[in-house]
């Protein structure tokens, strides 16, 4: 059992001993060597030798269990002692990857052992490993698995710690109040602990035979998987987060000119995830598909550059593809790589450079990116994804519109960037609710349809302190013990400045009346019931849909209606509406209009400030700054088109990354 | 087993030892209040008071045995107590329905038991309940169970009984016709029985503690369930007949403006089902789904207006609708209910007390509701439903348009209604073939693909007695036994007047060229061989497609097309078709014109006739009534509209209602 | 096991002891006879009158065990031999398909035993049928079983012979290069194998008692069948190829209006299976589908017409209709058939009555129609169709657009028939690669996306001995192991003239400029680096993606996209780029323009050439001869209208069948 304190003993000790690795240092561009047999010497050397020559300093290698030990027990590391030499002779890091013995067709590696006998093989493994390529100088770091998440199955091994569990964490029949409680998050808290349980464990036996080595793990299908992620916990035992961004395989909810934006998105989640650790995106698709993932495409060099921009926008230590060269065998052979068929660059790999470029001659600049904070935060509750997914599971997501998982935050968070700000975007445990003047600060709720009662105290707090609170959707409707509170003494009244009196579904688009605007709305329609303290903001008929109260010093906006998901098709009247209604004067820098399909990201590296553009949008868009930030002198740091100077407004060409720093 | 005699025996004394409940008696309004742990006493009594001031004399409660029997077997009424006292002090009557334990998620309980240990288990609970609750004068009613039908599993229970059943009732293997049989009804037959089993069991082992107490249980999913129902032989255990209408759950195949209809439909199935007995709607949709139910929605009050009328306008003794007030536990929480999450009425309760306000100032006029007989019957055949099931059952229904159940039926229903004319429907047992005479009268057998081959007898005595007979689509292309019989001595031959020579599916909608009309078709269509007594109505090239011939003195349409699917889209021209050729003349009122969504019942309390209106299209419109009843004086006896007076020409508001009394 | 050896034998024995017993013999038209108990006698002689009077000279008959084995054991043969004694009567051949008992409702039959049980039962069953109906004078065949494919499960009988023949063909783990074999395609090869086990087992146990007997077998669903059908090897124990033809089954992935065309694909499949054999179409739907079927119909007397000819137009030696009479028991009762439910004559028996009156006036011509070799080749390599099972396993068909079976190379068929090209499809182990010339001809390799390493010396010498190679899409992408050889050796860059570089996905229809004109192609674009003796032919950029390259005295067109399927919306821009590019100068006679949905089919009896033409289209279609042949007098042997002569511009009119004798 983890219990709280060896938590906390566990992030103090962290904090000591592993000072950043990568502060002050470099971001580094890279890919996966794919090493399998068959290869050759001088194809494998090649490989590391087009790295170097093209600006990638890191790679990963796929560890095999099923290439290095032999029938008779024994271990021959010899295919991968070559690829530790020649990253040692073109001076690339190598980050490898556990990948212990599985199935031939199984392409991602199993996440959790069948039971305690393949634990224990588990466990030589590590030993093996680590002890052996300890004395390459290339060793990097060791990625504790590959993409842990969504791989829980009832096996012998599962029930057993399950069991145990249970004892620890027995669900209550009955709550205070009295109700009965019928359904219940331990499946979905189980996986969480698990996910957790089984990373902490690797780690532990990697520091039985290396104290020092750099410890990292990408998850991955951040969209679906996240409610499994204790990132707080994770830092315990990591040097640096990662993620997998696979549009192809995650990001299919959405159209693939928002994979900038959504890779924005996904990159931001990271960055809350890591905390104080350096954080790096491990895995990004380099290059076509044939027959995996569910929505097949080849990157083009113009995304390639965009994706790498949108993680250096977002404190990104790196970024490595996936993958250099392409394996040839099994079911994903000839794809996702960034070289061609005869070990060739192809122009995803001349963008990569092109970047990496930047990078070094700017050095001074980028080994000190800080974002800068908009003071605006999504926050999700894991609860939330939890009981949705339990709530729903009876229906498909394709029919069901009430499968929303993020769906709707990240409305916001398009809406958001489409002003030219960028959000954050952080489970409710990595807010810090520590500070006593939260003015300038926001909060969106949206549609997070669990709050456990222990958030009242932090959300009161924050609103008290200054801060600005807006609640979207069934936000509140249930406890963590999925009992509707809005029903039974709702813990939230004094906060939002009322009662929820009803919601109503509607299967079609209804408008919200809010400073002069329409704004759309989906799903359900709440009606509130004000207390004194609160100012109606919108109605219909004689109900009130929308309110605004104060609290402390700050103030709460309440429409529990669900705002995100409409601005999927067009989030003009959402950005509008939050123009008019969060205290922006602080955000640094924004759009002066809202620019649909441009994504923005700013950052401070000291006195100056650096703005990434994209344009997504088919046509040229025209985007004029504006902020609390003096624009002097705007110097092009990067451009995929010719540009010498800006001033004034910016004409942005399509599909165009554009990197400015201004002083 | 069930012999016949016994069951002559039952309906027999059921006569005399149950004269009608309600008849003279008013149509009561209630609503399920939700007793769960958890709740106070004073909300409890806060529910019953609100029912008495809002016009509601009649309640359900779930009589949860979970809540009840303790881990002792010891049995603490105390929850439930309460409730019958307050029940008591506000004069509400309470329909207690037996639900015995069952897992916490299930929110409809169980159907059948799993063994015999859990029959006895729930033997001993209804002897608890039905002892316990005696005494108190609230108590009106047991419901048996929660929703019957669609619940059959294969356990060792249903095995048990099936394996007994199949000695009684083997399948023959060789029809009298030499013809080996290859697909049978056993298992739908069997589902039937065992339903019908399983509701006698619970009445009798309640007889055994009261004999006086009504008996009631409520149906649902009608229109999927329907062909396990044998309400001739629930009546030989029942007082009354009821219901479940949940349009978000079993309207689906529906479009909501339909919804009134639908209802509509639902309450003549019911009506015909009860027989000698009264009838009423046990659970009617009361208020919003968030995460339950496929197709969510929360009804309008216009809509709640339209339901009740709908089901007093079917002679329906009562509406009980789901629920008051919401559940705080499991999935449904905060769903359904009447009441907003302050106990406070929302204008669905205002809807209905306001239909019941016009109940209570016209008493003398709805304690004799009597419906209008139009002499339009559709009969729907048992065999036909259940061998379409076993037949389509290779694939799924929303690609395979080839599995109709009631929609074609429903077709007539829906042209008819638009007409102003409320047709019966009816199980083909339901129908009384006894009459010496049938001028006027119309059967409609609207593809019903199995006609049994003692259908031949009535049938052929229904029309020789002055009856109108249409037929429809593939009727009688089945016998009970799956054979085809049209290929092998069409019994159907003499009545219908031919013989059918072949089927042709056709994926588009076709046209029969009737009386100058195109009436649009579906699916199949049939080409005749009429005998010499028959008239063509239809050909296509040189082939007949539609007959009309004599026997004895009524006479037979023959149209082998479904018209009833096209009529969803637009009912006119099969309006046109049957105003042109049934017997309409005995109609005692209806429109002038067809009137597309509106919606009309005509009831006859004495020698007033009412009318009641309501108009689903989303324009105004003007509706002319016709009939052999002469209208003079117009009384509003209900709208929601502000009315004084109705003149010649009636102008209909979108979602009005409106009811009318002529003299 | 089926020993190389035992094959070349039994085929030099086929040869020798089976002349063509079809050579010279006139095609043979009919039906199935459905017999089953409950029949009488005056109706099953009526059904022989009615085919001998009507042009049908042979018919199937489905010889149920069920119903000739008694309980007791014993074998009553009434039934049937009632029905053998009439067909004597009037003269008609029997085919008596093998079906020993199955379950009721299985209407197809199982295709292997589930035991060695079940497998002694078939073998006395065909003892005790072969023997007893020796004797009469119509047995025509023995068809081995109904329609073999698709029924391979895991049961005690498949486990024991996979488990022999995984000894026998044990799969490599690592390949010569010494790249790891992950994905292998043993499941299908062995699918294949124990297809061909069983039938070549039923064959064996006729020869036991009847050596001279003719021995039949219907494969179905070719399209998704087909890679399981080794018909070479069933060559060595059958004495007639055939195969089912069930539009409402088989053809549901193409539109109704190109059944035609697809049937014409269909036959050129057998035609080529066939080899030294006679063919002839064993099952073609006859009549109306009600409840099978997925995509129910009813075929058209002018459907009906056009199938027979293109059969016809293929050397197909008959035609065989499913059914003649309607069954009147089970799921399929009433459907299928030729006559009406009173045993008379359709439209659709008419039909064939003017085809077979047609063959029998100009029996001269039918004995020995020759199909006019266009020279054009489209290979199926049975080992692409297995690969794209196997890698597609985890998405449905309906959603994945990379599940494209035979799609794309049908696409080329299309463009090639609406030019009046006849295309051959060959599996690529049927065409003959033995020839020292091939000028004039064309193989193309339509995304066969797996070339086993020993297609590479067969094709070079095709190429070099003066053949035109055509190479589409992923053709070549792995080799037979499911290793992508294009990355690794590229065994074909000496043929290909050059390398793969990178295939890209494209979610849009992309297109090749191609001598002026633009070429649609769908799903990948492939880059090539083409050797010193290729030639671009077109461009991306500055990629090459298309080119031509001389080889011997051949030359190969490599075009790494699929331009077959967008072919199925519009096929002029593919009809146009092969006119250009193909050798079709030797192609005796095609159109001279491009006809849509117009399908000719051209033969050769003596110096005489017959054009069969269909216009498909909703409108008159003007076409105009164009060729070698010299096209003199022009006289109409069949037309669905009224026609006398031809001379210049042939006019169509929908839906027509014409054909032509040309001298």
């Amino acid at each position: 059992m983890i219990s709280k304190n060896h938590v906390l003993i566990a992030i103090f000790l962290a904090l000591l001993c592993y000072p950043s690795l990568y502060s002050q240092e470099l971001p580094l561009l890279g890919a996966q060597v794919f090493i399998e047999p068959g290869q050759t010497a001088e194809e494998t050397e090649l490989w590391f030798k087009t790295m170097r020559d093209h600006g990638m300093q890191i790679c990963r290698i796929r560890m095999f269990e099923s290439y290095m030990r032999q029938s008779d027990g024994s271990w021959d590391f010899s295919l991968f002692d070559q690829a530790f030499k020649l990253a040692e002779k073109y001076n690339i890091k190598v980050m490898g990857t556990f990948f212990p013995t599985t199935t031939k067709t199984d392409i991602g590696g199993w996440k959790f052992p069948k039971d305690r006998e393949q634990l224990g093989q588990f466990a030589e493994y590590i030993k093996q490993l680590v002890t052996h390529f300890k004395k390459y100088k290339s060793l990097y770091a060791w990625v504790l698995i590959n993409e842990p998440g969504g791989g829980l199955r009832d096996t012998a091994f599962s029930r057993e710690i399950r069991q145990q569990w249970n004892q620890e964490h027995p669900q209550r029949e009955v709550l205070d109040n009295g109700y009965p409680v019928l359904v219940d998050l331990q499946d979905e808290r189980f996986k969480e602990y698990m996910t957790s349980w089984m990373l902490n464990w690797i780690a532990e036996q990697v520091r039985v035979y290396d104290e020092e080595i750099h410890l990292h793990v990408n998850n991955h299908a951040i969209f679906s998987n996240l409610p499994e992620y204790d990132f707080p916990y994770w830092r315990t035992f990591l040097n640096s987060l990662g993620g997998s961004a696979h549009p192809s395989w995650h990001y299919t909810a959405f159209p693939r000119d928002q994979y900038a934006l959504i890779l924005s998105a996904n990159s931001e989640i990271l960055l809350s995830g890591a905390g104080h650790l350096p954080w790096l995106m491990t895995e990004i698709q380099g290059g076509n598909n044939t027959y995996s993932s569910n929505t097949p495409m080849c990157p083009t060099a113009e995304e390639i550059t965009q994706w790498l921009w949108m993680i250096l926008g977002t404190e990104g230590k790196g970024g490595i593809f996936w993958t250099l060269n392409p394996r040839a065998s099994g079911v994903e052979s000839g794809e996702w790589a960034l070289l061609d068929f005869q070990h060739q660059p192809t122009d995803r790999v001349a963008a990569i450079k092109r970047v990496s470029d930047c990078i070094q001659q700017n050095n001074d600049v980028f080994k000190q990116l800080k974002k800068i904070d908009s003071g605006i935060n999504l926050l999700y509750i894991r609860e939330s994804l939890w009981a949705e997914n339990v709530i729903t599971q009876g229906t498909p997501a394709a029919t069901d519109s009430r499968k929303i998982g993020l769906k709707n935050l990240l409305g916001y968070f398009k809406a958001l960037s489409e002003m030219g700000i960028n959000a954050n975007i952080k489970a409710f445990e990595e807010f810090d609710f520590t500070k006593e003047n939260y003015t300038g600060s926001t909060i969106i709720l949206a549609n997070q349809i669990v709050l456990p009662v222990n958030t009242v105290k932090p959300l009161e707090h924050f609103v008290k302190k200054g801060g600005t609170l807006l609640v979207d959707g069934l936000t509140g409707y249930y406890d963590e013990h999925v009992h509707n509170r809005m029903l039974t003494d709702f813990p939230f009244a004094h906060l939002f400045g009322g009662q929820l009196a009803e919601f109503r579904h509607s299967s079609d688009i209804f408008y919200y009346e809010l400073a002069g605007m329409q704004v759309p709305a989906s799903l359900w329609k709440g009606f509130l019931k004000p207390d004194e303290k609160s100012t109606a903001l919108a109605t219909f008929g004689e109900h009130i849909t929308a309110t605004r109260s104060n609290f402390g010093e700050g103030s709460v906006i309440w429409i529990p209606g669900l705002l995100g998901l409409p601005a999927w098709e067009d989030a003009q009247p959402l950005a509008k509406f939050l123009t008019y209604t969060l205290p922006l004067d602080s955000v640094p820098l924004r759009f002066e209009q809202h620019a649909k399909n441009v994504v923005m990201k700013t950052l401070q590296p000291d006195e100056a400030v650096i703005t990434i553009l994209v344009n997504k949008a088919k046509t040229e868009k025209e985007v004029e700054l504006n902020g609390c930030v003096e624009l002097l002198n705007g110097r092009v740091l990067f451009s995929t088109i010719d540009r010498t100077s800006i001033n004034g407004t910016i004409k942005l060409y399509p599909e165009e990354t554009l990197v400015v720093q201004w002083r």
